[in-house]
């Protein structure tokens, strides 16, 4: 069996398509160092993406310690197991004067909206909106690598593929408006702190900011399961790039998948039909990564 | 920064040490078609291994379509939206003789174990368990490629990583007994279906078996963050492999990581200090499947 190959009529199928071709990879670039977080696009108005309770021990520690946004009061169980993360927490509450209410674990779990807080709630002011134009530009020598989602609504997943996608180095994340994006306790707990570095843009509908990413010269690339090229194929480096994740229902939406530069499966060697969408994306994202450092 | 090398002081870090070395990869081989399942090891007794209660669409579809083990009865709700996959399911069920129960949402919901059943409930004989020799052993053409777990407990890792390395072409799983692994009906789901395909070994101490698995000839790939190697820069194509993952909390216990043959990280290009260990799994047996093709 030979490797699959580009999608379309046109020859050099690992090319993308429509004459746009990615520059040849430069030096590796590093990007900036890993402890830098990004920040907020800074225009973003205070909105209706969510984010205000952070559950769980990681989630809690990285809203402390990046300080993007003011946390309004951290609820603490009483008798907890001693833990240098839990410790850790507690000095960035002091520090930052955050108060600290020390509430029974009964209490505490009364007050939590995940089924495993971990001992700690923290209540913050809500994430603010990144601009999706602001995200198509290159900062501080990071090229944009965006993780754009069209329809995934569980919360492990929504917030499983934002921790991966930090992870990975991506620079952003793209939620459309309608599909039920908001960042719950339970996305911010599987996302693990991921939201207070990764901005995330809400656009109205994911086909229009598509057009718009690809305009500003992002490479726009659909994972779907259906294209004829292999993710390993693709001949992109450190150009800036979205990569487009649909529904583990439906996949992408058809009109989402007409706006990508390319399509891309990743190949399958089991009996399964399709791997679940925050493992396809762990994939797709690490992929994208490793060609961006050469 | 030059890319990680191998740990130890031997040279030609990107060798597994010990002195043996894997050989030239040939020609990619394909395995057995997909559309094969992989069957129970024979031998392997009706065990404490779960997997009784199957729910959600795609895994109770599974289930029925290999055929590896007895269907006692399904449940199915009255009333829900028609759907091919449910169509396929009643199929699969009429055609394999499984008595078919319509029951209310209500009730269905009431059988169910986890929170989404999808409307279909099905009760079937334990899983076997497959002898750890077998796993060891090419089937087929198909040199061993496993997955070994060392703590993960969470159902729903545990469950997506099972899926992952099903899609990944895995050959077999190696669960240790007294981390509590059990295939409850929530890690089923989450398998969607895996389970029905991918042997699992269940072994008393993932140490012992991490030696059994090298005397047998299979290399051992632990993953851990510490490690100087790279997943990327890994010297191995189609040789028996094993990728050893440790528990999200406190990773590989120690005594694992010292019995695999070489330990390697992914490299992390974000402010987070790690991927969730079901992401990981995927990022890492998809490196590994992607060599196993050349």
């Amino acid at each position: 069996m030979t490797p699959p190959r580009g999608r379309g009529s046109s020859a050099g199928g690992s090319q993308p398509p429509r004459g746009r071709r990615p520059g040849v990879a430069g030096p590796p670039r590093r990007g900036s160092p890993p402890g830098a977080p990004s920040r907020r696009g800074g225009r973003g108005a205070l909105s209706g993406l969510g984010g205000e309770q952070v559950e769980g021990r990681h989630a809690v520690r990285e809203l402390l310690a990046t300080g993007s946004r003011r946390v309004r009061e951290l609820l603490v169980a009483d008798g907890m197991d001693p833990s240098a993360l839990v410790t850790e927490i507690l000095d960035l509450a002091s520090a930052a004067r955050v108060p600290v209410r020390r509430v029974s674990r009964a209490r505490l779990d009364a007050a939590a909206a995940t089924d495993a807080p971990q001992g700690v709630v923290a209540r913050a002011e809500p994430l603010a909106e990144a601009d999706l134009d602001d995200l198509a530009r290159s900062v501080a020598g990071r090229s944009p690598f965006l993780l754009a989602l069209d329809g995934v609504t569980d919360p492990h997943n929504l917030g499983a593929l934002l921790r991966t996608a930090e992870c990975a180095g991506a620079t952003g994340a793209v939620l459309p408006r309608h599909r039920a994006v908001h960042v719950t306790p339970a996305v911010a707990k599987a996302a693990a702190g991921a939201i207070e570095h990764l901005p995330l843009a809400v656009v109205a509908g994911l086909p229009a900011a598509l057009t718009q990413l690809r305009r500003a010269g992002v490479w726009t690339v659909g994972l779907d399961q259906d294209a004829e090229q292999s993710v390993y194929d693709l001949a992109l480096g450190t150009e800036p790039v979205a990569l487009v994740l649909g529904s583990e229902g439906s996949g992408l939406s058809r009109l989402a998948l007409q706006r990508c530069d390319v399509a891309v499966h990743i190949p399958q060697r089991g009996s399964l039909p399709s791997l679940n969408v925050a493992a396809a994306g762990a994939v797709a994202c690490f992929e994208l990564a490793r060609r961006r450092l050469g």
